[in-house]
């Protein structure tokens, strides 16, 4: 129903393309790497204040009394704002952050806290002052009384029967209805095929263990920003880091109780995301200091801030068990995912429960999955949310599977291999996938077919799936009276989605992508776009370009019909060039009549506003080979080689871009990022100096395979490919350690001091 | 050609309108009251440097030589340019400005002085330093050795034989062809129609006088401004206050020769323009500082740089000649217009052709028109270019016509009056106009049927025309999920149009003004606009507005089609309710729609891209009682009646505010503005505290009479509104100082001094 959709058909074909595979500068390159790119923090208007926020030292505490009046006697401070600050909240309303949907009340009580702290850096209240100096001065002037109450850091411990309850009001949502007692288990679902017992039952060797993920944070280099502006017109203009600005509208614009339009939101430049910059912060704070005062507001976090009040993804407790017969087929796998979802219901467990098994075509299959709060920071999206964990477990499983019953660990995957036609755990039926061809690139591919035999090392593969996303996306074209188009659309981009997005437009026009000329617009400037997440942009803004290009090709085809005096019928445009197809003389190029469009009628313009259905799932797998340092434990990546099927890769280089990145994040999950906790329930590491992401000096240069295998869903074969890349890593590791170690990891990460236990206990 | 064009008859019936014709508050009015509004001087990027710009002291100067050595070595300065630095011109290259072409070498001339500096004030060299002082002590220490040539500075002196020749390669375009010998006229025309000897011995009354106008200022409070980055990418983008972002884009490419995609224009909001925000000043130099140092670069212009260096309208030489019979019919008019261009061809005497005689249908005219260019600043736009010059001379020979054959001035006017089918000196034959309605309210106004019988006091009339302007307009509209819309626009917004084009927007739609979102934006993120002049931006881009919201609508009853399974053609949208024509009980609100876009396909955007033609002139007429002063000569105005034909008024607000402003602008060109001229060819009073603008002190209020004659050219109606209150002031106040002191004036302004001059000639 939505604007012309796309017949599949066409471009599935051997189609040869102009600037698709091509890899152009990006356009924004230039600001990129002079520092001429504008983030959040290099806005200063007129006028602006200062705001910072006082937080809960406490992991969970009642929170007796607020008394801000020392704070608000401070010279130089403008405004103090409270929870008392926020409109009260009608239950169960429910607002879609994007990557994930929350329930209002939650949001507006993690926005500033309510009655209760629930984590060691929840938000308590917000002050505004001239500088931020005054400002973190009189934070500490906020008098808070605290009834501290005991803690709950992961899941099996929340899902106690003693455990200390956090949100009075939470009801398990067992199996689709309500339980009656409060819990910390918000849902319990299940995914089902076939009959798992009786699968079991057919298996020759059945392999059952338990996992426990820590919490790791995305890493973004930028810290969280926002500044606002609550207009005396009523309207309200923020600027912030986001991955959604229409999300943030949306968000912003629920916390406050006021109309989406009258929430303006720009997103500035992004220094990384990954599904971290979705959530609402301070966004709402930094709009009520503004509202109280008149002045703008800007807010940027701290590092420390970032770590203890921002959402990282779960930590997990995984139980996995697979079956499979002596001729390497596997015939049952079932599991148990209890997700910490942070203070408030939402970790990806459902994402994870989409993903666990789906890589191989299996008759019999349940999974359990648990939504369970903790006193920790929310639980944020990070790229391809909850799999990574998931993976580490079941791949891990059919590793030890495989090595069992005698099967190379690739030959094994592909004889189980997931294929189009496959019916999942959840129900759906695979269309045309390339996890069969990625592992044959694996097979194939040098790196696997390398001896490695150095002492202490080991080499290991692991692959995985993410089904990416698509969504709402506008994108609206006109043309330059110099041949060129500018193109404008609401994708923030934060992975080079500029040019990829530029590059589907210029296709279908016949013109080099650098003839494009993007921009990322504020949300009054733009039809709807859902937000730079789910590996969608390509796919789904792509696709609005697409669209938009065919909308502006068709006006000028009616326009050059116009002027020839033909039939718009009987004009084509190739390669750049308008042609009669009767008359072959009678050619004009894009460049040409873009020069005569407002001489002959008026300037064109194109517009697109699509919600695409045909999202195309994506796998990778990695192949990696580790050195384990007997003595210490510690883990050194010799060689990485990450494969993934993209459908068509729009610009190869920034495919291999994000490869290399999800490669780098799963490594530094897989050996060492963690959320230290101490025993008051706070992060004890929250430093980039004490929590430990991989640096230049820690990797090896990371090896990268594009396969395509076209989406047949999308005009170019476009799938996500920001995601998937960070799902195998983990397993990848923990098999090549037990290859280099003789020992099977059951934890995440396999720091050296897990490594030495693992050795110890064996 | 354009996109669907609208059918004039269905409008033009007497349509009830739900928003047209209210006076709902500016967009803009918060931003603008409370001072948050960003204007071009409130712009600093990070890195900014300050230039600024040296000029010539001399009227008409060779330069020998240029040194900006001690300059570039004083501590703080960053980069100097001089004309040097701009690109080889190409003889005969045009460039559009928007509100008149210009030839690119005489552009690029004005923006450096090449050779020869032809004004005082005219930029000789820019200068870029760390803070402004420091950029003004270094254009002191740039060395300049002038060898100083004579100057002219009228019309009629630089028109002798034995006048200095200001540009050596200017031919005169003599009625067409080009003539041999150097010249200081660059064209003359003539429009010619009847026999007009002819006419004149049909006459029983001839009059004929000769007219001279001084120099005057639009008088903008906001000085001009620019700031330019030239990236690193070679991509420059200009932010500044701007009528035309899409004419500086095209200018600043030509000047400095690189493809218009290559220039983003970022228009900041803008204080006053009136025609003089068009031309290109300080772009290019800001745009070379910028290429040199990679830093942003802004200029801002004193008020005497303004006065000095910006585009003025033209001092002008007039003489007329008109006869008609005893029974008062006008059976012949001549006239010879000499109008000044400044120191490089353009004047707007091609303008003042178009209007001197055309409010009335005379079957015998002949109009020779002279381009002169003078060592003065290159004359700009300033509202109704040329035609109250003009208006003034011929206005004053119709009275005194009235006057002489005993005639009621305005019954002269009417009995002589232009309406639909005349013909005019141009060719052109009037469509519906409303000048007989804008007399008969003249007529019938109390002003008018008032005695006035003060002593020394004096009631004029003078009527006027301005044909307004059309050309491209773009316009994007999204729908937001609360039933709003946010609509995207080029056209800077000078007056009040943000509104008064989403106005045609809702009303399309059936929502509020309110319910629209208006943004203009920059030149990447919108269609081709072409700018803010010739009144036609409610015309134009009213018209894109009514043509993006018809595309939205169509969308959206396709949708609903798809909702309820009907045809497309069985629903309608009335008020803001869409609605089966056959089943009464399906209904659905645009709010409600709007709120199901996304989960019933996706987002809608709607678009248009229009070159509209049937544009519709405008006349107006002022009524003026004034007293003058017989000891002294000083003139007060005692009471001013602006009456105006606006088609269909949109926002009468903003149209009494067009005829309030161009009455006052009247006022003052009338009894005090010019600019006054030293010996040395330099202006005198170049502040406003010399410059003589009339404050509200010297002002009663200006009463306003709104006629509506809808346009039939346009689908509500719209003429332009902002120029043609301009047009009638001089005149009528000439006409009302005649009554009051026996003197007929014969030029501008009619300062205290030349009023008693007159009376003591008499």
């Amino acid at each position: 129903m939505s604007t012309a959709q796309y017949e599949p058909n066409v471009v599935l074909s051997n189609v040869e393309y102009d600037v698709i595979g091509t890899r152009p500068i990006r356009h924004d390159g230039a600001d990129k790497v002079t520092g001429r790119a504008q983030y959040g923090a290099d806005y200063n208007p007129t006028g602006l204040l200062h705001g910072k926020i006082l937080r809960s030292p406490h992991a969970h505490a009642r929170i007796s009394s607020i008394d801000t009046s020392r704070a608000r006697a401070l010279p130089g401070v403008r405004a103090v704002v409270t929870a008392a600050d926020l409109p009260e909240t009608e239950a169960g309303v429910s607002v879609d952050y994007g990557e994930g949907a929350m329930d209002l009340a939650h949001m507006r009580q993690n926005v500033l806290a309510q009655g209760k702290a629930l984590y060691v850096g929840h938000a308590i209240a917000g002050v505004a002052a001239i500088n931020p100096h005054i400002a973190e001065e009189a934070i500490g002037l906020i008098d808070v009384v605290y009834d501290v109450l005991p803690h709950v850091i992961s899941a099996p411990e929340a899902m106690r029967s003693d455990a200390p309850i956090l949100l009075e009001g939470l009801r398990t949502q067992e199996l689709g209805r309500s339980l009656d007692a409060p819990s910390n288990v918000a849902e319990h679902f299940q995914h089902s095929l076939g009959d798992v017992d009786a699968g079991f039952s057919k298996a020759d060797v059945v392999i059952e263990r338990e996992f426990n993920t820590a919490t790791v944070h995305q890493g973004y280099i930028e810290p969280q920003n926002v500044t606002a502006l609550w207009n005396n017109d009523g309207r309200l203009h923020i600027w912030t880091s986001t991955q959604g600005p229409f999300e943030v509208r949306g968000a912003v614009a629920a916390s406050l109780d006021v109309p989406v339009s009258q929430v303006r939101v720009t997103p500035m430049e992004i220094g990384g995301g990954f599904g971290g910059k979705f959530p609402l912060y301070h966004d709402p704070v930094a709009a009520l200091l503004s509202k109280k005062t008149g002045n703008p507001v800007k807010i940027v976090m701290s590092r420390k801030e970032v770590f203890e009040g921002t959402g990282p993804t779960s930590g997990s407790y995984i139980k996995v068990k697979i079956g499979a017969t002596n001729d390497g087929v596997i015939t049952a796998a079932q599991c148990y995912l209890a997700y910490e979802a942070g203070a408030f219901p939402g970790s990806p467990v459902g994402a994870a429960a989409q993903c666990i098994f789906t890589p191989y075509d299996i008759p019999n299959v349940l999974i359990d999955g648990y939504d369970v709060v903790v006193n920790k920071p929310k639980a944020g999206a990070y790229r391809a949310p909850g799999a990574s964990n998931a993976s580490f477990a079941a791949e891990s499983v059919v590793d030890e599977l495989a090595v069992k019953l005698g099967f190379d660990p690739i030959e094994f995957r592909l004889k189980n291999a997931s294929k189009e036609g496959t019916r999942r755990a959840n129900g759906l039926v695979f269309p045309r996938i390339g996890l069969v061809e990625t592992l044959e690139a694996m097979r194939n591919h040098p790196h696997w077919n390398t001896p490695l035999d150095s002492p202490n090392s080991g080499r290991g593969v692991a692959v995985g799936f993410w089904m990416n996303g698509g969504s709402e996306s506008s994108c609206t074209i006109a043309v330059n009276g110099d041949g060129t188009i500018n193109l404008v659309e609401g994708s923030a981009d934060i992975g080079g989605t500029r040019v990829s997005v530029a590059m589907q437009a210029a296709e279908v026009l016949g013109i080099r992508a650098e003839d494009v000329y993007p921009s990322v617009v504020d949300t009054d400037s733009v039809g709807y776009t859902s937000g730079t997440g789910g590996s969608s942009v390509t796919f789904k803004t792509g696709w609005a370009a697409f669209e938009a290009a065919q909308h502006l090709k068709e006006q000028m085809i009616d326009r050059l019909a116009d002027i020839w005096d033909i039939g718009a019928d009987e004009i084509e445009l190739v390669q750049g060039v308008f042609r009669s197809r009767a008359d072959k003389e009678l050619a004009m190029t894009f460049k040409e009549l873009a020069g005569q469009l407002n001489s002959t009628g008026g300037p064109i313009v194109g517009r697109a506003a699509v919600s695409p259905q045909g999202v195309g799932g994506a796998f990778a797998g990695s192949i990696v080979d580790v050195k384990v340092d007997p003595e210490t434990g510690k883990v050194d990546v010799l060689r990485f080689t990450m494969v993934q099927d993209a459908g068509k890769a729009i610009h190869p280089s920034y495919v291999e871009g994000q490869m290399q990145g999800g490669a780098v994040q799963g490594i530094g999950w897989a050996l060492n990022e963690e959320y230290y906790m101490g025993d008051d329930g706070g992060m004890v590491n929250s430093s980039l100096l004490d929590y430990r992401m991989p640096t230049s000096l820690d990797l090896p240069m990371i090896d990268t395979v594009i396969v395509e295998v076209p989406n047949p869903g999308h005009p170019f074969g476009v799938r996500g490919v920001g995601e998937v890349s960070i799902v195998p890593p983990p397993a990848a590791i923990a098999n090549a350690i037990y290859r280099a170690a003789r020992v099977r990891m059951d934890r995440l990460p396999m720091s050296p001091g897990a490594i030495m236990d693992a050795v110890w206990n064996k």
